[in-house]
């Protein structure tokens, strides 16, 4: 664990409360982060779900008013709302708050939220490398963050305390945080998260097309493989719609290489070009023991 | 458990023994299946591991007299031996043996061994649909049938007391056996099986070609969802490059399929169309909880 000294936050606002958010929120509860923790989101539902779990101490449906003399606002919601999200709290901000989030792309963080913040209050991009294919408030729980990693996008006018303040939260969750430049933060989720997971909605969804009869046999027989791609693809819609539209430039980027690769292995199979296969095949086999050596600290039950 | 009394064949041979023939054979020891267990193997390595790991009775270099006087044929090297391993066997075979395999694609058995065999053998194509990303006799282990379903592909001239006997050895290693049309079953695995290796095969490679630092941060957050397709793109590259030759025509027309829908995906990226995206993505999500509510029988630590 880390010997950081713990932050802390006299009042934390929630803008979104969904596995990130809550979970988060668990931690801070768990360990005394904080004072006051304000809910708020975009339904009822989700603030009567997060008082009634414990998670939080007021809910709040207007952003502006929900972020009133909070220290900490942590931006949870998708990223295509964080742009009227900015505009809507920007003016209600305290001098010396900090706006942080837990998004998957980076650069839009900047282009949405970073124009509508008033003088002397400090941004902090964060994207905690974490998740399930569960959303919801009720879906959250402290160990989600355990171990895994957490990446800051400062740029060159980033307040260093308030940056301290963001990674050592992170830290008591149980994060290694890793600083990285904005841009190469898109590129590197881009082959590692956002192409993984349009492929695997695109193979899911040429299955469900296939008709009933084959969709039931499908099912059946996915362990072969399938089942795999299933996960991945039953993760939240609005935010990865949303991924795939901050992100898009990244994410075309590398859907063109993988494009290129794909074919390269639909000719040699066309062909009956073994070799090409097996060459690939080899290859592709070595990136698994180099997956397995860099986890060596993650726990047992999420080993690969 | 299955109440379909066991089976029992006096000589088994084993042609090729990887993680499928030695997890079969470790059932056939488990539950007194045979009186022998013969192995061939093309190289002397696996056969000293296969002795030493107590799986058989006796070895044999040379395919031929590895079946002289067995009942029960079953081939588990690659697909792409099994024309040659068929002309080295047909001549060796004692009549009312059954030759089956373990093959992942099962029109080829009937292209390949079928017209080697001579009259009176029973050739029973078989597929277990289980597996591990590991290889190599070592790698076998019994509860690998367990609970999994295993294809056989029987077609109108098929032995039905043979087509039996291979039911029962699979229901004695704790498999659901079902019984289809070979097209159909070539069909049903180039989407559940083949085409998610071919496509996690492609990522990986992609990730592969980005340089070393690159690399190394893929590897570091590969929890995000690169993972999941390291796994499966681990599999043993000369069975798979196999699989692709021997099923050829199926894997060519669902990668069609698979082409264009990812098109379309990549064109709603490109557009901002976050409705097309949204839409996809929710009938994707479904599809999960198909397969959740098709394997509510896989044990608890297989679960999806």
């Amino acid at each position: 664990m880390s010997t950081t000294p713990k932050p802390f936050f006299e009042r934390v606002c929630f803008i979104g409360f969904g596995l990130l958010g809550s979970s988060l929120a668990q931690v801070m509860r768990r360990d005394g982060l904080c004072d006051h923790i304000c809910v708020n989101a975009r339904s009822q539902e989700t603030l009567d779900k997060a008082l009634e779990l414990g998670l939080c101490d007021s809910t709040q449906l207007d952003p502006g008013q929900a972020v009133e003399g909070a220290d900490l606002i942590m931006i949870c919601s998708p990223l295509g709302s964080f742009g009227a999200v900015a505009r809507a709290i920007g003016p209600h901000l305290k001098p010396g708050a900090i706006v942080s989030d837990v998004g998957s792309a980076k650069k839009c963080v900047y282009r949405e939220i970073a124009p509508h913040l008033p003088d002397g209050v400090h941004l902090i991009p964060g994207h905690p490398v974490a998740g399930t294919e569960n959303s919801g408030p009720e879906s959250g729980f402290a160990e989600l963050f355990m171990d895994r990693y957490c990446i800051l996008t400062p740029d060159e006018n980033t307040d260093p305390q308030a940056l301290q303040q963001i990674q050592s939260l992170w830290q008591a969750a149980g994060m290694n945080v890793e600083i990285m430049n904005v841009d190469h933060h898109d590129q590197v989720l881009a082959i590692t998260s956002h192409l993984p997971h349009l492929i695997a909605y695109s193979i899911v969804d040429t299955a469900t097309q296939l008709g009933d009869e084959m969709q039931k046999e499908i099912f059946r027989y996915s362990a072969s493989g399938f089942r795999d791609f299933t996960r991945i693809a039953a993760s939240d819609p609005v935010m990865w719609r949303d991924i795939f539209l901050e992100n898009r430039d990244a994410v075309l980027d590398i859907l063109g290489r993988f494009d290129e690769d794909l074919t390269t292995l639909k000719r040699a199979v066309r062909q009956g070009d073994g070799e090409t296969l097996h060459k690939v095949f080899t290859r592709t086999r070595a990136v698994r023991r180099g997956i397995i050596d860099a986890n060596q600290h993650v726990p047992e039950d999420q080993k690969v």
